[in-house]
């Protein structure tokens, strides 16, 4: 008989120790209470999804070729989406005043963008290596990067770009900036046109590759972002994408563009990751933006979410009216230019992790915005996402979160 | 204008120069010619996938719960699908005379077990760790293992099991050994339960973790294999399952069970390497296992797999009748009882690599066994996949390979 279970000697990588649970996974579960109307989740709306083009896309992929969808296949992914994504891009870019050549040969489908962070962690990031992000940035591009062990330092934001001085006074030696130029998670915040060229020209000037994640792009609601930082400077980035917001998460599908200085590697790493994204998953998304269906999708979410950030804006300026004359009394707030979150700050004196229990018991969630930053936080922020609840949601979940606001000010 | 691309610092990390292309895509490079009847090729049989039960899977389940189905999903998996891999192993355990308590909360859904070998790498390998694998071994679970930066040391496999000797001998300090103990990758062969009973003691005298890979268990020909390793000491194992070769590998979908010692941290890689694997293709793989299904479905690719080796080991004896009394004049090879590969050796003086292109010639391709080995390689030995190409095409491309063999003896 084997000794007892407990004489096995499980020694775990020095990587293990620097990974844990996800900082807002453990304060949401406060949240996880029924009949809460949150603000913090990060999910789009399953309204959107299209789900009888996904039923008519399952029946084509499966009579078209059964064999092709559901065997082994390539490690860089299924070559008549690549060359969409290429395509896509291309036109994108070019709508934006940019010449971007993107070709498929670049492309590399991954299982959602994340994928896309782990795979340039492996490739990019050494133990100690430093990693520049905006302050504050996406969390789920940390958790990917950390097991690389890295050092990971903040460059601030600005309402619309990056604190180049700040970069510059951070880059050197930096493997990479890793940056959401387009209605980004948490702020909402967007980079304008003349904040683009500077930072690429910074970025240029300097050697310094980019990483630019792009999930959110297409989920403009008057105009078009301005073109992508990669395109700009094709060999000096490298650009992640997403299908999650514009057509479905739950495929886990998303690509890299990367120059080739560093495809060759990725695609190591990506075969070594999991050989290859779903193949059939890959044929579906195919199948259903074949003929543009997004042109005639995406529309519809957008127009959906700007409703819904309309109306928490005029549900937050209902209930904090003073707003502006007196900021340092009431919540404050941005006006994303797309994409799903509002990025607010509470009055003076308050903390967004110790209010939170407070709306709980009000009704409402909200994600408190130190975590995302890379080092020190305003504490005072919080993340509110519009596009899950209803509009009436919307209003009745501002309304809570007023009253937790004003019991905690007296 | 941004300068001249090649200004930017594209630094990759240490471990990229460590991965490299497969060998053996490579090798099989030259194989790739039209009308090549390949035994190299490591796919499942096309005709066994499921197809009409996966259009019914995906109408049902874009019916019931499209929200669900297409939403972000918890990174544990979907847990019917968690609680059905669980049940299946008890059952199968059991029938094997084994105990085996697994319970669903040790279960979690990977992107193919391919992932699950990237998972368990991150958690358990430091740069340098040593780690153990039978040598030959799955070369795809090196190239998992190989962006931790381990040193990975062969344990000489024996036809029916590890050679114990050498494993207590290299045995300190390694964080794990890796094997696969049913109808292996790539020599077809399968540990014995003795073999297994002391294996299972050897590793609890030692404390040395097994990381267990099952992929082809449920492909017997005349029996079921013994109990899991895993089974006989569940927390002192990790093991890897795989939906691949029993419904299709274009779904990426496999699982790891693991003890609590090591479950969080496995499951905080997953988070950051892909947030979860699809939901849509675990309802999928949930769906068509319902009712039994497998137990209707695996028998079918039992027998036809069962009738290509049987045809392969009449073609060998066919072409090589005097393998038995002069084993060094002639190739010679082992009897899978399942799986997909048969371990073939070439007559002394020969080397697998350099006949490869002659047999191409000839119009068939094998895969060299020489980049399986850890440590000195069996440069004589090759694989042989029975389980692609049909009966007649076996006899043709045994019949192409004495003949190549036979005219590089001369």
């Amino acid at each position: 008989m084997p000794p007892a279970s407990n004489s096995t000697h499980w020694t775990l990588a020095q990587r293990a120790a620097k990974m844990n649970p996800s900082v807002i996974r453990e304060i949401l579960k406060v949240t996880e209470r029924p009949g809460i109307i949150s603000f913090a989740g990060g999910l789009p709306s399953a309204k959107t999804f299209p789900v009888a083009e996904f039923e008519a896309a399952c029946a084509k992929v499966l009579k078209d070729d059964p064999a092709g969808a559901l065997q082994y296949a390539a490690s860089e992914g299924y070559a008549p989406l690549r060359e969409m994504v290429a395509q896509q891009l291309r036109d994108q870019s070019a709508a934006a005043g940019q010449r971007w050549d993107v070709d498929a040969s670049q492309v590399l489908i991954t299982t959602g963008s994340q994928q896309g962070l782990d795979l340039v962690a492996k490739v990019l990031i050494d133990a100690g290596s430093k990693v520049l992000v905006e302050s504050p940035t996406y969390l789920g591009a940390v958790m990917a990067f950390t097991p690389m062990e890295p050092e990971v330092v903040g460059v601030a934001g600005l309402a619309d770009g990056l604190d180049l001085a700040d970069l510059a006074a951070k880059s050197a030696q930096a493997r990479f900036l890793y940056v959401l130029p387009n209605f980004q998670n948490p702020t909402g915040r967007s980079m304008g046109e003349a904040s683009r060229a500077a930072l690429s020209q910074e970025a240029a000037r300097t050697g310094l590759p980019i990483m630019e994640d792009n999930p959110y792009g297409d989920l403009w609601f008057d105009r078009p972002p301005p073109a992508p930082l990669t395109a700009r400077n094709p060999e000096g980035g490298i650009y992640l994408g997403s299908f999650s917001k514009v057509l479905a998460p739950g495929l886990r599908m998303g690509f890299i563009v990367a120059p080739k200085a560093v495809y060759p590697k990725l695609l190591q790493a990506k075969q070594a990751a999991d050989l290859h994204s779903p193949g059939f998953n890959q044929r579906l998304i195919h199948a259903v933006m074949q003929d543009g269906f997004l042109d005639r999708h995406v529309p519809t979410i957008r127009s959906l979410y700007k409703a819904q950030r309309d109306a928490m804006l005029q549900a937050l300026a209902t209930h904090f009216p003073e707003a502006a004359s007196q900021p340092e009394h009431n919540l404050t707030w941005n006006t994303p230019a797309g994409g799903m979150f509002l990025w607010a700050r509470l009055p003076q004196g308050m903390n967004a992790v110790d209010l939170l229990p407070h709306a709980v018991d009000q009704g409402v969630a909200f994600v408190p915005g130190a975590p995302f930053f890379a080092g020190p936080p305003d504490t005072r922020s919080l993340r509110l996402s519009f596009v899950t609840p209803s509009v009436d949601e919307i209003h009745l979940g501002v309304a809570a979160l007023a009253l937790a606001i004003r019991a905690r000010q007296v």
